[in-house]
């Protein structure tokens, strides 16, 4: 076993878990059925109202329908509680404090672009007010701000990121300036990369439809293998980048339901289900991405 | 009166009204005093729920407070009923016929990257569903995507755009391809080009704390005195990159309050409200801007 | 004739002109010729060694040629000398005031990126010590860097400014914060806009190819005809447009033969030039451009 | 020696070798000094006229003449070949192949935007028609156009590239769709990561500057000690976050000669070497990051 990368072994897999919806209303049965097939699978955590999950559109009765269903399962959660009324994400952080959530996490304030530091440190500050153990939820490319890690130090109570960023150094930078910090890479294109050079793992919503493959490329990074990791993560990103084409969480559900075999409703408008014609197309495909790959790897 | 522009006579003044609040809640009375007093100085139509009137941190129910407020002063509104619920944008819109409003409008579906256009094409045309007169909210920097000149014309039913970009030539491209639209410039820093240029207008934080002077600019440009146009222009802009460095929206209660004398309430956070300090240094600035800028034309 | 805005009819229509080569050497007689042809169209002057001259892929060598060959025809010049080495830049610089030149330009440093303000400062306080008119060309998009309104004023010597950018209001605010300054805008979708706002007037590569039309539309934007001159600038704005799909610069050489009917030469690899099929293609769909406006304004 | 990852330790560490400048002139004796101080610390390969060592800024004849200095030294040479005019391009690729030089390398064409892939793809083809071991350079940031993974398939004959990028998955893409390309990241900030994730290795200006530590971190990591290499990456991180502050490539040459203890030269205007208060500045900083880390890994 000498030889074998400590850190590697303990990287996390989350899960930003989709949010089932029929005829516009939560579908509670189907999540805890997912949450369920999920952590089966191998997945450690799971992240809830995060963007799979169409937080920014939820009500914040409908961020506290998704926890509580997601409790029912397990305790392993993350519940993200942001939004742009500081009122109700307060309420939701003492509420998800009230249910004994361990962590909760929040983006910041989408939408209003060039707002000052100092409101952006002092949303944190007032989340932290409410829990223990506050993690940011940094996606620049949609929150249309970027709290990096000088910003994170100055906030000075967060515990971990998840930093959706196509930037892996902009990751290891919060290791670097805040050195107690767990830090996440959000993006399903650096699964391997993340584990491999030392992050504590990664929130991936490719792990809604391959929660194995991510398990998989994790075991083959402990084990040394990069090429072989390398080899699965190429199946992610193809997979990534063809389901992208179709819109991405619309596709999720569509690619659940066609390789994990079990129903996971639809998307909420505006982020319109597909049609069949292209749910067809889209899983064909997907089907032909995962035989190539098995197949170069037989 | 010959060689006087005629197109420049016409331009409209638009205001994204702010949205008065106390202790987190909308303060009708000051939202209509302080609609009646912009409309006083000059301003055409009152655009109620934009970025500066926090649209996308209000519920369902606010954005009809705000509307049912400002229609007890005026019908010359434009109505924003966007949202990332597509259940709640048609019933707004729906709310929106059925109370007379005469013009609607959206921005796309913001937060979500890489939606595909179709997805775009069909929230419009759903909304157009509703109502007669559409605008298109455009905000690319905002919203985190471009509703085009050429996307405009595939949606097909919008009949304006309130454009918020700092290429005037993207805003003019939708009059190329789409030349029976309505075409409004929502860049402070580009009232006066709006103008002379040939646009129908302009939609203008600014217009809630300085209206007489962007009412002024289009006289002046009307007149072909474009070099003191300018003038007031680069007033704008100095006091509008002033007031950004304390937060926009934030700080136009301020100079609303300081500059036109009545009380319009607080943002409600996480837009916090400056503190004591900041108010006091925002207002010193703006008035010696504005002092600097009035000795020059004296 | 009252009511005539002075300050657009004095705006400037500057052509930073080809540079035509034959078998990779500069081919002089097209240059005079053409340079001729484009003052006798109404453009007031040359601008030598510009982007579309193919100015950074020349040696300093043929920099002077270009310059000399223009000098034979006109001193209505601006001699652009910029380079990645400094000892030629100043060369040059001085090679122009020997000649008379009455204005010299240049660029900031290209390619190279994170240059600190400092350098850039220092690079044409340099070039400023060797002429008397130095203008700034800015071109942010091209150069990697930005030398904005405020930059220049930390310069303090310089006498004009040709900004190639989209936004107008970058353009402005050089007058803003150096009230002085000759400032053209050089993007070739707001020659209308330029001129209409109160800058000095564009520098505009289709003037290469139009050169009439940009003349007419700053006689309709004096006139007051501000929507007639829209249309000619949207009829730029599609042969601009087209002519990039098959690369702008080689492009402009086609366009000139085509429409104005005299041989200009090639450009020099890698701006390979087009073949025969691109040729006829995109002079054929220009044509159909021009004609399609043409019976428009019948 | 089981689980130790074999691709790693063939992971090779090559540097963009600085050009030694005194009074404006290449100083080819202190060229060659710190090539063989560079190989005897580690280095594996010799990237010749990168953008470290102002390729863009080079005439044809100084290429050459860096080449050859390299050449004297050791045949492990990467040659770039590079520039606006294809003549020579082409010229210095058979010059390159004439001399025996293994591989040599080009950037795309920089400073002209938008030209169309077609001609990238020529460019490219044609220094192939010269040389039979090719590698592209890609710096999107520099060269305002990204060569990417599909292009370079396009291309069909590049054999490796240096993928001068902030995006590590960007790297990864190429061997995705180019199995048997080898490919380096070339970011200082991605040695660490480029090594741990499988990459063929790294070419990184700090090698100029602490050659040692890069060979350490590549040690490390193929030892699966990724959190010791993260730490080394760290410094490596702040020294060169530290020299941008002063412009990066003149602060390179300070810090060889500080650090290392041997003189290079300087850089060439309008590279302006540091002053003295700015070297003695930098020195001092820079010794006592790398104090700090040594610290704590005592």
């Amino acid at each position: 076993m000498e030889g074998i990368p400590e850190v590697m072994k303990m990287a996390e897999i989350i899960v930003p878990v989709l949010t089932p919806f029929n005829d516009g209303k939560i579908n509670i049965e189907l999540l805890k059925e997912h949450t369920s097939s999920l952590l089966k699978a191998g997945v450690d955590r799971i992240f809830v109202n995060g963007t799979t999950g169409m937080g920014p559109a939820l009500s914040p009765g409908e961020k506290e329908t998704n926890l509580k269903a997601v409790l029912e399962v397990t305790d392993k959660v993350i519940f993200q509680v942001g939004s742009l009324n500081m009122g109700e994400v307060k309420s939701l952080a003492r509420e998800g404090k009230e249910l004994g959530v361990k962590t909760i996490a929040s983006y910041a304030p989408y939408y209003f672009t060039g707002l000052p530091k100092s409101l952006i440190v002092r949303y944190f500050k007032e989340i932290c007010g409410e829990h223990d153990e506050v993690y940011l939820y940094n996606y620049p490319s949609a929150v249309g701000k970027d709290v990096d890690a000088e910003t994170v130090k100055e906030i000075g109570c967060l515990k971990g990121v998840k930093d959706t960023n196509d930037s892996i150094n902009h990751s290891l930078q919060y290791k670097r300036v805040n050195p107690g910090m767990k830090v996440f890479n959000g993006a399903d294109t650096l699964v391997m990369t993340s584990i491999a050079t030392g992050l504590d793992g990664t929130v991936s919503a490719a792990a809604n439809f391959v929660p194995e493959v991510l398990v998989e490329i994790r075991r083959k990074v402990s084990e040394g293998k990069v090429g072989e990791a390398m080899k699965l993560q190429f199946m992610v990103d193809e997979l990534v980048s063809l389901a992208k084409g179709y819109g991405y969480i619309p596709s999720i559900y569509v690619l659940v339901k066609g390789i994990r075999g079990y129903d996971v409703g639809n998307p909420r408008p505006p982020l319109f289900p597909l049609g069949d014609v292209e749910r067809k197309e889209l899983l064909d495909k997907a089907i032909k991405i995962m035989e190539k790959y098995n197949k170069n790897e037989a």
